[in-house]
């Protein structure tokens, strides 16, 4: 039996990324960053890889532009994203007789396509995975091969298909380790209640230390539910708080700008309120050395090491406290934690294993398949 | 080669329909309507159809119910309904080998499976197509077989695969034939914009016509941004045109309520101001004996016969010299025509005739790429 390898050990793969942002993408975007990770490694190591991704994505893959822009940055906007989801699919399937496996990023849209599928489709799941509508979709689909980001991630869904727990790796080469401790609490995420922003002026305050914090403010007028919810919280929540000295708003920040911020800060807040699946800022600041006072929730305590490579908490106060203890941490100890556990290559490793065994159990299933039907042929 | 038919005449159909309303509909929901009268006319007709619908459902065919309850009426409410059309696709999938044509009602979300599937997948499209974000979807799917409902609906995607254009059929004997006019203008749809009901009340106004409308107020409040704009429509365009005599608000009307409210009407007003893929309250209409008044719009000029079964106009103001001339419309006339051209039968006839087809060219391909495969073989 033939399973069409282009060579034992190099496969001919395909990415599928959501067609909101680039990969990599401009600023925001936690999945395309790990995308374009995960696609520069993979053809760094000889795999013939294909990225169905927007147009204005850059990649050393073949790419397959799959909208001409990213949707987030498309002028004018399309009212409604949801069709897209099928465009990618109906690409996807033109040509999927020519991969080894595919690799979805697109959430659980590709489910359908994963039961029906000639080849393997593997999808890493990049959202919380508690919400209501879930339930009945994981109740369904508990043969599609997934990965987790974090083992927390998989918990409401604990009867899936889940191959592996993969942790995202980040190019650590554009993270400089910074072995000095700075002056400053650092926060970076968007403003969002569950993302605590509130909860890290508060901290910072308390601990009498300045804080610094990257972040897009949320847009004035929006027709989406969340976009006005952050809207509201920022006003209401965040605004009374930045009046007086020690917090600084410095605007979204990319590349060198987030190297030099997260670099420099003495530890990064990372308050949330919400099961975050991984959190890659975490694996960032850790990558230039700093550590991360964290509220235990989500991929938290899979993330950091307590009283390593930060200090992860149960309450707001317990972390002021625990801001006293930042000079304990040793920073290299960050870097070498980040190389470790959140590298390309680890990740790269991870998920050849997955491709190896996801092609394997759908090459016995095709082969049972042929099996029976020559059995039931020669019964007849 | 074998196609798998039950017999030549005799289908195995499965019929997928949205997860939102139940099949019929408790009240508003058109398309759940046409898929029920479809699916009980052609077990009638001795087809073997298994409905993909919500557990709410009531049919003659073998239901599967997709969701327990219509995911409208489900309490507590999902906040997300979209996951739910990847559990109907994948619950279709475990049993596809069993269907000879599958009929889809899911809009594209059956497209890439549509593209993939070992069995012929024919969808018909119950909504507007004229909008932006559609335009890719359907450079990508030319391939696909589609139905419209009405010509009007498919001119915005001339270059789709287009097998035919069917009508809706409705329950003709759900509807009563009203041999004499009644004395009030009749309004039945949403309050939304788009179904002009302050439209209907000035002309009724205006033609000193007493205006009955049928209709649910739109909710106080609601995250959506269409339910939104409907209250804002409600509460600045229409109600202030309800001060004073004449118009009255009767709430939602279903059933016998319905059949009473149309059959005993002068005329059904329905001045949309929107490109209306079918129209199915002037099928209703007509059916009872009741004449139509309609702008020219979407399927209007298809559905109704102007100065036959209705005046079709351009303004307003032309519709309320056409209130003058409803005395000059036959309305048994009115009746044959929803008798010749919107019956169960008529709907079922074209189906068959689009399902025979989908099963032949099909098979065609199957056989073209089996030939290909074994020419392949030979020359290997």
């Amino acid at each position: 039996m033939t399973i069409g390898l282009a060579s034992p050990t190099q496969l001919r793969i395909a990415q599928l990324a959501p067609p909101f942002e680039s990969v990599p993408p401009a600023r925001y975007g936690g999945t395309e960053r790990v995308i374009a990770t995960l696609t520069e490694e993979l053809v760094r190591r000889g795999h013939q890889v294909t990225l169905f991704a927007s147009g204005d994505s850059h990649t050393l893959a073949r790419l397959i532009p799959t909208v001409p822009q990213a949707l987030w940055h498309a002028k004018p906007a399309y009212p409604d994203f949801a069709p897209f989801w099928a465009v990618i699919l109906g690409q996807v399937w033109r040509e999927i007789e020519h991969f080894d496996v595919v690799h979805s990023h697109l959430d659980y849209f590709g489910f359908p396509m994963a039961r029906a599928g000639i080849r393997p489709i593997v999808t890493t799941l990049h959202g919380r995975l508690d919400l209501p509508q879930l339930e009945p979709l994981y109740a369904e689909f508990t043969d599609v091969p997934l990965v987790s980001i974090s083992d927390a991630q998989r918990r409401p869904v604990p009867n899936s298909n889940w191959q592996a727990t993969v942790y995202h790796g980040i190019d650590l080469d554009q993270y400089t380790f910074n072995p000095s401790r700075g002056r400053y609490l650092a926060f970076l995420g968007r403003i969002s209640s569950e993302k605590g922003v509130d909860t890290a002026i508060r901290i910072a305050r308390c601990a009498a230390m300045p804080l610094k914090i990257a972040a897009r403010l949320p847009l004035p007028f929006s027709n989406d539910a969340n976009a006005r919810a952050d809207r509201v919280y920022y006003e209401q929540e965040v605004e009374p708080l930045l009046e007086g000295s020690g917090v600084e708003l410095i605007g979204q920040v990319g590349g060198k700008e987030k190297d030099d911020f997260l670099g420099h800060a003495a530890a990064l807040l990372f308050p949330i309120r919400w099961p975050e699946p991984f959190g890659l800022v975490m694996a960032e600041a850790l990558a230039c050395g700093t550590p991360v006072l964290a509220l235990c929730r989500g991929s938290v305590p899979e993330v950091l090491r307590d009283a390593v490579t930060g200090f992860i908490r149960d309450t707001e106060d317990e972390l002021v406290e625990a801001v006293t203890k930042i000079g304990e941490i040793d920073r290299a100890r960050c870097r070498a934690e980040a190389e470790q556990r959140f590298s390309p290559c680890v990740m790269a490793d991870a998920y050849e294993q997955v491709y190896a065994r996801a092609i394997e159990q759908r090459s016995a299933t095709v082969e049972l398949k042929d099996q029976t039907r020559e059995d039931l042929a020669w019964l007849a």
